[in-house]
C-alpha cells in the first residue's frame, strides 16, 4: 500500500503548490477574532455581489466597494428594515490614484482607480439582534490589507460613528440601482 | 381535474405579481440587442462578481463599478491574456454625488457616493475571438438605464477608443486586490 501512500503525498504536495500560487485575493480568512465582537474574516466575501461604491476623500483618500452576502443583497433589493440576522456587509477599500494609462486615452487628468489595497482594508458590519443587542444588533470588525484586526479602541469607534444612521439600521450605504 | 388547472393559474398569478412587485435591478435584459455587435443585455450580470471600481471625473462624472462573469473573474484572477471566448466585463455607472448623511458624520464634505444611473448605465465588453477578429475579438455594446442601446455611430467609437489597452487584451481595468 506504499503507492498509495506515495500518491497522497505527491497529490497533496501538487496541491500545495496550486494553491500557494494563486493570486494574492484579498487577506484570508484568519483564526485572528476582531476585538470586541469576536467576528473573523468570512471565507469568499470578495466574490459577494455588489451593494455600492463609494470615494471617499480628506485623509481616507480611497475608492470602496460594499459587497454583501447573499441575505444582506435580499434585504437591500426587497428594501427590508431592520436588516435579519445573518446579514453581513463588507467594505472593501483601495487607495485612491489616477490613472496615467486611461487619463492618456481621454486626453487629460479624470481617470481615478484603486491603487493598492488602502491599511484598513476590510471593514464587516454583522447583523445578530441578540449577540450585539447593545450595538444596534450590529457586530463591527476592521481588518487590515493582511488580515490583521485593528485594536479595541480603534472597535469602540464604530458604534458610535454609526448611531446617526439608525433611521436606515445603522447603515449608511445605500444600494447602487 | 378542474381544479388544478384553477391551482395552475392562481400560482402563476401569484408568481406574475411577485416578479412585477419586485424592485428594478438595472434594466432588463430586453430583446433589443446593440448594433454593429449585436449583443443583448446578459441576464443576472448585476450579480456578478466585482473586478474594480472608478471615478471618472470631467464630463463623464461617474461613479462606476466594472463587474465579470465566472469567465471574466477567472481570467482576471489567474492573469490568463487574452481573455478567453466567453468573457463579459460590465461596467455600471451611477452619477456622482456627494452624500450630505455621511458628510454631516465625517464632519466635512468627503463623501462621494452613487446618485441615479448614468445616462449611458451599461457597457459590455463581451469576447468571442472568431465572431469579432476585426475588433480584437471583442463586441462592445453601451445600453442607457431603460436598456435602450446607443446608436450605430457611438458604438463606432469603442473600439478606436480601446485599442491603446493592446498590450492588456484592449481591456482598461485592472482587478482590485
Amino acid at each position: 500500500m506504499k503507492w498509495i501512500a506515495f500518491l497522497l503525498v505527491a497529490v497533496a504536495m501538487v496541491a500545495g503548490i496550486v494553491v500557494s500560487a494563486a493570486p494574492t485575493n484579498g487577506p484570508a480568512s484568519e483564526d485572528a477574532a476582531a476585538p470586541i465582537y469576536g467576528i473573523t474574516i468570512p471565507p469568499g466575501y470578495r466574490d459577494w455581489r455588489l451593494i455600492s461604491v463609494a470615494h471617499e476623500a480628506g485623509n481616507l483618500n480611497d475608492l470602496r466597494a460594499i459587497l454583501g452576502n447573499d441575505v444582506a443583497i435580499k434585504a437591500y433589493r426587497e428594501g427590508t428594515l431592520p436588516f435579519p440576522d445573518g446579514t453581513i456587509i463588507a467594505r472593501l477599500a483601495w487607495s485612491y490614484v489616477p490613472s496615467e494609462e486611461n487619463n492618456k486615452v481621454f486626453g487629460r487628468a479624470q481617470s481615478f482607480v484603486p491603487g493598492s489595497a488602502a491599511d484598513w482594508y476590510l471593514q464587516l458590519m454583522v447583523k445578530d439582534s441578540k449577540k450585539y443587542a447593545a450595538t444596534g444588533g450590529w457586530g463591527f470588525a476592521q481588518f487590515d490589507k493582511d488580515g490583521k484586526p485593528a485594536d479595541e479602541a480603534k472597535h469602540k469607534t464604530c458604534y458610535p460613528c454609526h448611531e446617526p444612521a439608525k433611521a436606515s439600521d445603522f447603515v449608511f450605504t445605500h444600494y447602487a440601482p
